[in-house]
């Protein structure tokens, strides 16, 4: 029963956590749209900017309490490690996904525009899929670069690496399935068509998991020390009941 | 006697620190809107640097004397967990009023305009009063969840908030009625008709409990370390006499 | 012998920290002057980016050595809290003054312009002189509010600060009478009439002194510990022979 | 054996963490002048700060490992100080080579263009060698500085440090032999035409054994702990098998 209620505050700070990440990225690309009068340049720029520092603001708001994954491949790279019990994955991935489409939503109302949306943004191609493959490995890189020797830089180094994949990618980098589930939903400037999510979320699993194997070598102690990592949880800071 | 010594200072450190604030986002507004030929885009982008710069720098100084709330909403729902007592808040929230339009008019006189001024800047409908909810909920969310395992992080993660908050919300994200009333006395880019303040402000309070609400139940911990936290106290870090 | 070794070294480190600081102040102009044909606004904001980046770089480069204050007015308010002891401030303000005007000329070597210029840049009249006031009062309320419960966080702050103060000022900051001299050597975007700089060098005497009184009363322990702080000296660390 | 796997290992985190530097640098050069419709000055900004990011990131990623140089003229200072061993820098050295060009074949991979490219980018004269100089020089002061006393705060500084210096050389600062050689095969926004590459690498490692020897001289103690620092090696925080 205490674990229970500790796994519901673990599940409602990623839904939470995840539903601001994506106001974030759906709003300030509608917003920077409506006005760049037409300069995608300045638009993406001004996208990139809140996303990046709304990243700092929520994984330092939300980490201590779920570990601020927000990020389904993120959860299961840390899951194959040992970092969180798999029973609790299916919980974080319908929270994210749940959380990230309640975040368009309210994206939506507070430009006043409809809520519901179906995006006809078109994203496919070898060069987009391989994009989310670089785009997510380097997530996950670095997540495990920093979680071992430098936990608390994590907020910024995600933040920071988020800011340069926007631009360094041809998919401005979701990396993200839940993110790029939840962008199928708005027809606006960060949308997805919902056609091209299947590939990208592919490439982004495909991504974690080779940058998890990666980090396994490179720092054998990885997976000794994945449950005392990637993010601090919440049973290392005494959130439990 | 001592403790109405030290609390002159919490309070003159209030009115200070507000007063730096509202120069920022006024005086900013003004040199950006000036220099920026009816880009608006290109504006709101230098606004946004110069505010969420003038946060870090700001909460950094005055964190340690007052806490550096600047924010009768955040003093408000510090008080509600008796992280501040109940005795001081009146006195905090003059400072940040008093201290805000006192800003506003050092702006003012910056950039050699009139001192006296009232906004005609509409800023009205229901977008914009949901977008101060979720803009005053998630700067109160920040600071809850950064207080209790990362106070050192919290001036960071304040100014990464407004930075990405400009942008996802309608309404530029006031989060803030001291900001929003003494916004009302500049009729320059930063403005808000005096008319449509109550309803910002309505908003901001009931954003800031429901997000205090939320992480009572989701850091149980809270109220029990309230008074250690939200930023440290000067009692904390031997200030007074 | 010994003490007068270590003042070199302090010395040439305010030198050498002082040119880089004028060399991306001037040479940052210049370059993006070039780039934005006539667009002053974004010119402005990338002069404004290389700025703040570079005093975190600087502070934290030469902080352990000299204090990094690159600026008479800090080192003459150290000085009165006994921070710096006053013989050795003459060398302190030679070495900014000379350190800044050897930093716009290798900006003026690096974009290939004839290196002996003179501005003709006008910053006059009321404005301007209370912008410099207000600035360099923030600039010094920043540095005394960090020094004694976050010196580590100065770097940042100060970064920040300048950012903001670019922006929120009419002057768009000086806030330091070295530049304000190296400045008077340069007739490109960022330079200032040689006649305009003696009411911005008066001004900002001011406004350090005034925040300097400001924080004595705001956080008495401040002359006990002032020789402890600001920035970490050089004898804390261990940098002498 | 061991030490020859532990090697590797380094190895390959120079190699990978090159690559991200590179497909950073030339990818946000494609992607920033792909959308700027000739906005030189806003696709060098968005170049600079996708850049200063992905240096906060990577160097607190691969720093833990390799010490994160990405950089000969930065292995090379650190082994003149004895912070590496004189064995591994061949080894760093064709790491950093082949996984820059590694990183600038992905981000024509990620773009679509043609993977194989000779750059017809000019960039000659005595401002740009000198332009090189200060940028290597600066870096490695930057970087010497901060390895004493600050060293976890090196990433930081290194990222706000090119940020600057993207805008303050006339050469926007490749300031690494690895980064200019990559960059001759890339005929896009970031390269550098091969005849040009000989005369910036030169001014780089010269520029780099001057700010060494600087900092000798200003940190007398820096020889005596330059293994413990620079950034931390690998078999002080136990990568080892």
């Amino acid at each position: 029963m205490t674990s229970l209620i500790t796994n519901s505050r673990k599940i409602v700070s990623e839904a939470v956590g995840t539903a601001f990440l994506l106001a974030t990225v759906v709003g300030s690309g509608i917003m920077a749209e409506k006005l760049s009068a037409g300069n995608v340049s300045l638009a993406l720029l001004e996208n990139t900017i809140a996303t990046g520092a709304a990243l700092v603001a929520l994984i330092l708001t939300f980490g201590p309490i779920s570990g601020a994954h927000f990020n389904p491949a993120v959860t299961i790279a840390d899951a194959t490690q040992g970092g969180l019990s798999w029973k609790v994955v299916p919980g974080y991935i319908v929270a994210q996904s749940v959380g990230g489409l309640g975040g368009v939503y309210a994206a939506h109302l507070m430009f006043g525009q409809g809520v519901l949306q179906v995006s006809t943004h078109v994203r496919s191609g070898g060069s987009q899929l391989f994009s989310e493959f670089v785009a997510t490995f380097g997530l996950v890189a670095v997540i495990w670069g920093c979680s071992r020797a430098r936990p608390a830089a994590i907020p910024f180094a995600v933040g920071a690496y988020i800011t340069a994949a926007y631009w360094f990618t041809a998919s401005t980098s979701f990396a993200n399935p839940a993110v790029t589930l939840a962008r199928c939903f708005s027809n606006t400037f960060a949308g997805i068509r919902p056609a091209d999510a299947p590939g990208f979320v592919a490439m982004q699993f495909i991504g974690a998991l080779a940058a998890t194997g990666l980090f396994r070598w490179l720092t054998p102690s990885l997976s000794r020390t994945a449950d005392e990592i990637l993010v601090p949880h919440p049973d290392q800071i005494g959130v439990q009941d």
